[in-house]
């Protein structure tokens, strides 16, 4: 039987998602994978949606796992697994999928929220799950220029390195949100996928272009010219992982 | 110079905010007044607007007291006491205020806000921030019931010690709000003081009798009447103190 499992996690204390060979450090994929063999009492492989960074955080995640135990029903996977895992990391939703399924190929999208706030100093119960940025950022101007992403583009630009594979992704929705309550800002991205610290690197180049306004350097070339250039040295500096969500992944 | 310095605190890992003689655990007030020692040379006593409990976080605590220091201006005393405090702690902003001040008896009025969300499993990254419910709140009909608290009562009811002192308290503001993106409900609640306990018991309250209405035990009371009787017995499960944030203080 092959199973889906949504999880979510507090990725502070995780060396990111993916298992690293012959490294002695806590991922995601550790901790989850060492539940199911304590379910199992043998190894299980998992995929998952999107390998996240060090630091970085989940809501929806997503992994999925062939299973021979009989003794478990589909729905019952996300209670049986979260006994076995620390409380930083939950299984939040379990179902049974076609044997094809494949958590990182069936995907049609993912979307990732980003989160920021303005203050003097660093608000203490944000400190591990947002960005502090100093200014106050001018939602409208910053959506105006987000804009220009949309749509399918090379994004070598906002990429920490140059693969073999396609650099070319579509992006359905980004925008910069105003939170109630003075809360700060949310970006919200979806897309078919995304490459390596490109949604870190497109918050960092709009925070950044939003500083420079504010401080009398306003930047000199547009979006679409940062696109078409296709180098690094164009993005802007890479935003913290810590206000970094993978918050959904679509399924058909 | 009397100076007033706003606060905001992680309460996760404090036994709350003040000092407890003769017990061995970690206060807010302990870290601040440490801080202020260090940049004294000498003991600086201060006075806080709310004493909040164990794992009761803030984002706008104030407090206030008198110095003779010579050497840092007023409004650079939170830079100065933020690098002799933890991470958990930080001064956000401070101000000279008249000899006459104090940061207890000058409020106005306090605002505590209370973060719930509803969801198979607690989140990671919300476990030291909110409640997890077991019910979608129907946030309309909770703002009908809510709005029976507004004005001037006898808070007995919801209150965890019956003190010499007046139990009668003034509430301006009281309302459930949806955040977007599925991020769950605030709880906003301004006036001019609370007792003991009182907001996680409002909370606790509105929150069990929208759980009874749904599992099909509706409350018989009107919140009249649990108001009316003043006694704890008509007081619902007390929220856990990790979704209550002290938000902010008005002063003249």
């Amino acid at each position: 039987m092959n199973i889906l499992v949504q999880l979510a996690y507090d990725g502070t204390e995780f060396a990111g998602y993916q298992v690293q060979r012959g490294q002695n450090v806590r991922t995601v994929q550790n901790v989850v994978e060492h539940g199911l063999r304590e379910l199992h009492r043998a190894p299980v492989s998992t995929v998952c949606a999107g390998r996240t960074d060090a630091g970085v955080h989940a809501v929806g995640q997503y992994i999925s796992f062939h299973t021979t135990h009989t003794g478990i029903p589909a729905d019952q996977f996300a209670a049986a697994l979260n006994s076995h895992m620390p409380q930083d990391v939950r299984a939040i939703r379990s179902c049974a999928v076609d044997d094809s399924f494949h958590a990182r190929y069936s995907a049609r999208s993912r979307t990732y929220r980003y989160y920021l706030y303005n203050a003097p100093w660093e608000l203490p119960h944000r400190r591990r799950y947002a960005w502090r940025i100093p200014v106050v950022p001018d939602i409208d101007r910053m959506n105006e220029e987000v804009e220009e992403i949309l749509g399918t583009h090379d994004f070598t630009t906002f990429a920490a390195r140059r693969d073999t594979e396609s650099m070319v992704r579509t992006i359905h929705v980004a925008r910069f949100t105003q939170l109630p309550g003075g809360e700060g800002v949310s970006f919200h991205i979806q897309g078919d996928g995304f490459l390596w610290h490109m949604v870190r690197s497109l918050v960092g180049t709009f925070v950044d272009r939003e500083r420079r306004r504010q401080f009398g350097e306003p930047p000199t070339e547009p979006v679409t010219t940062l696109l078409r250039e296709k180098d690094r040295k164009f993005c802007g500096p890479l935003a913290p992982a810590r206000g970094l969500f993978l918050y959904d992944v679509a399924y058909p």
